[in-house]
């Protein structure tokens, strides 16, 4: 018999069906036993009144998962306004123990920690499969918004001869006898590609060997990358960027309906470094925005502009990487951006020096480990620019969840490798 | 004045226009000068009459980034039924080196070592980019298919802490002093994400430490994961891998008209192991189908089926994974398949262990290194499987193409760690 799924049974009312998942809860009343199910669209009830079902359902395990088989009835008090009853239960395969916390609460009520050791039973928690489910729908918003405005997806080396952003911070690997790292990030290889494509994208993991144990860091992470060519400077790549965070909004909204998602303005306030020091209250000589300058612009931009984004434009060129394009008439400061989501950086980007001279120059003439890179910059490379957006980092604070951990299926740190 | 693409051009016929984009080709005749600019969408020929717009373009060199500035005329002798007179050129950047090799010609004449050494300049080749934008546009058919499909997308480490597949060709790294490995595919994960979405995918790189040289093989590669619970067995995973193969195919030829792709039965052909081997003439107690095997078998299914497809179903157990379901009343065979495409292996899945005592059996009591994973089938997995599609080889395969590095942007194999 063909398996219904939880949300099709309103429309099975009256017939006999079989439905499947794994046991969410039971409920042992004196004259009736519940029996919840839990499949990929949510929760079933199933009823039993005689004491042969009754007692099926009292040897089951939670977690255990079956096959049900009973009658389609309307019940207003079920959680979808039906329920089976009359119902065979078949276990479809060992039964299983106990689960090392219970699921059916409406939050977790495990450690963190105790959580990511538990990962695979943790995740079928509501909240942390919605969590996982918006990283998903984000990822497709991304895609989408892209395709449709002509960008190619590429997918590039995760083992690179040379660190991509700095020496530090970085995994190195024995390749074939050789030494190796893995990628930082895709930077070099989405500019190069710049060159063949115009407009490029890239969805994939990038590796940071972070010393430090904090509630937005991760080993390694999932980056959704995006650069441009044939841009006249950053506000050019500023704009896709917010073309893009609403289509990734967009879409976690079209998926999960009952999540609050924040307006995105068609144009996203921006405000330039050396303003965004003043208004931060920060010394006009600070050369970086620490997490109480952030969390003060977060709000000045909901007060004055109404807005849960922020552009902060024109970094200083010192705290920026090499590649970046300086500030026309201001080259201690560049053509950069972060982009804040509630008062915290979540996107950095900004557009990059396309020149082989001024790479050459950046480098002091030292091209040890880029040398494949800066060449590509001798062939043609048209003023292009691009950003990164860390999936977690978005999916954590669009959630208003405070550790990245939490919506990472298996995340890895300094302390955890497994599972 | 805002850029225009040359796919638009044909619209803007009598107007003033900037287009932009590489010196792709001169042609210096006697008595007028031709401009070929490449840009993401196609050529465009500008063309020069007078001496002092001549010599503008016979100073420049090829692949030099270029904006002109010119007139919109009706030419049906022109690429695209337009062409740019009049033309001001302006150049972006500085002047472009000569490339190593001519991009303008039908087919690159350098070796592929040598293309592969400079990559960003030979990708821009029409070749070249076209099977880039064929795998762009199979990763988009896959999800497209899959997420119709009830999936959801994973991201899963690729940073592990012990062997996926086997000991052999994995890559180790320190791991803040703890002893990893890089990833041979999701397999695990993917399997414990059933638990928790039913039906999940991952678009990844998966790597191989692989020490052949041959054109079928690359330290890292895209793979395409997918895993689905609540099967009866191996043959609902071939149905939906059917319908994936198909998507893919129906995604790269909506985006690229001009690739020849073959069709795809409804119901791809399936013959099981034992019958395989009398087909392809193999003694019946060979434990593998050869090369040789399988393109016999292609042929025999062209012939018989008119199919370019074929499911070969039923492999033995020792040929296979330990975590592979074996065929009931057979176990000596297991519920696995490949599907071969133009007689070459393309895809390989199955049906999956899904009860603890099972596993615990598989691996004769002995869980080092898979501890977390084994556990998790204590928990209440359904009869699930799933399958791994190499993206690379998928293409090399629709398009033709002999070596899978002439389809991969930056390959990475036993002599290569750059560009």
């Amino acid at each position: 018999m063909q398996r219904i799924l939880s949300a099709q049974l309103p429309h099975h009312v009256g017939e006999t069906v079989t439905i499947a998942g794994w046991v969410h809860r039971r409920r042992l009343l004196k004259s009736v036993a519940f029996l919840i199910v839990r499949d990929a669209t949510g929760l079933i009830q199933v009823v039993a009144g005689d004491d042969k079902r009754r007692a099926a359902i009292e040897a089951l395990t939670e977690e255990t998962v079956v096959a049900v088989t009973g009658t389609v009835t309307a019940n207003s008090a079920a959680p979808s306004g039906v329920e089976i009853t009359d119902p065979e239960v078949r276990t479809l395969g060992a039964p299983a123990v106990p689960p090392p916390f219970d699921l059916f609460r409406p939050a977790l009520s495990a450690s963190l920690p105790t959580q990511l050791d538990h990962a695979s039973v943790a995740l079928r928690h509501r909240t942390r499969a919605t969590a996982l489910k918006a990283a998903a729908a984000a990822a497709a918003g991304f895609r989408a918004t892209l395709d449709a405005a002509g960008f190619t997806e590429i997918f590039t080396p995760k083992i690179v001869a040379s660190a991509t952003e700095s020496g530090a911070n970085v995994f190195g690997l024995d390749y074939f006898g050789t030494r190796a790292y893995l990628a930082q990030s895709p930077q070099f290889y989405k500019q190069l590609m710049v060159g063949v494509f115009e407009r490029v994208y890239e969805v994939g993991p990038v590796f940071r060997a972070e010393p430090h144990d904090t509630a937005r860091h991760l080993a390694q992470y999932t980056s959704l990358d995006v650069e441009l060519g044939f841009v006249t400077d950053h506000r050019d790549v500023m704009a896709v960027l917010r073309d893009v965070v609403a289509g990734m909004v967009a879409a976690v909204s079209e998926r999960l309906p009952a999540v609050p998602v924040p307006g995105v303005p068609a144009v996203i306030p921006a405000v330039h470094f050396v303003d965004a020091l003043a208004i931060a209250g920060a010394p006009p000589d600070e050369p970086d925005l620490a997490p109480a300058h952030e969390r003060s612009l977060g709000e000045w931009a909901l007060r004055e502009h109404g807005s849960e984004f922020l552009f902060v434009t024109g970094y200083p060129m010192r705290k920026r990487p090499f590649y970046t394009h300086p500030e026309p008439g201001r080259p201690t400061h560049s053509n950069s951006f972060d982009l804040l989501f509630r008062g915290l950086e979540m996107v950095t980007g900004g557009q990059r020096l396309h020149e082989y001279d001024d790479y050459v120059a950046a480098l002091g003439g030292d091209l040890t480990g880029v040398e494949s890179y800066v060449e590509a910059f001798r062939h043609g490379m048209p003023p292009h620019g691009g950003f990164a957006i860390g999936l977690e980092r978005f999916v954590a604070r669009l959630l208003g969840v405070a550790n990245v951990r939490e919506v990472t299926a298996f995340p890895r740190d300094l302390h955890r490798l497994t599972p």
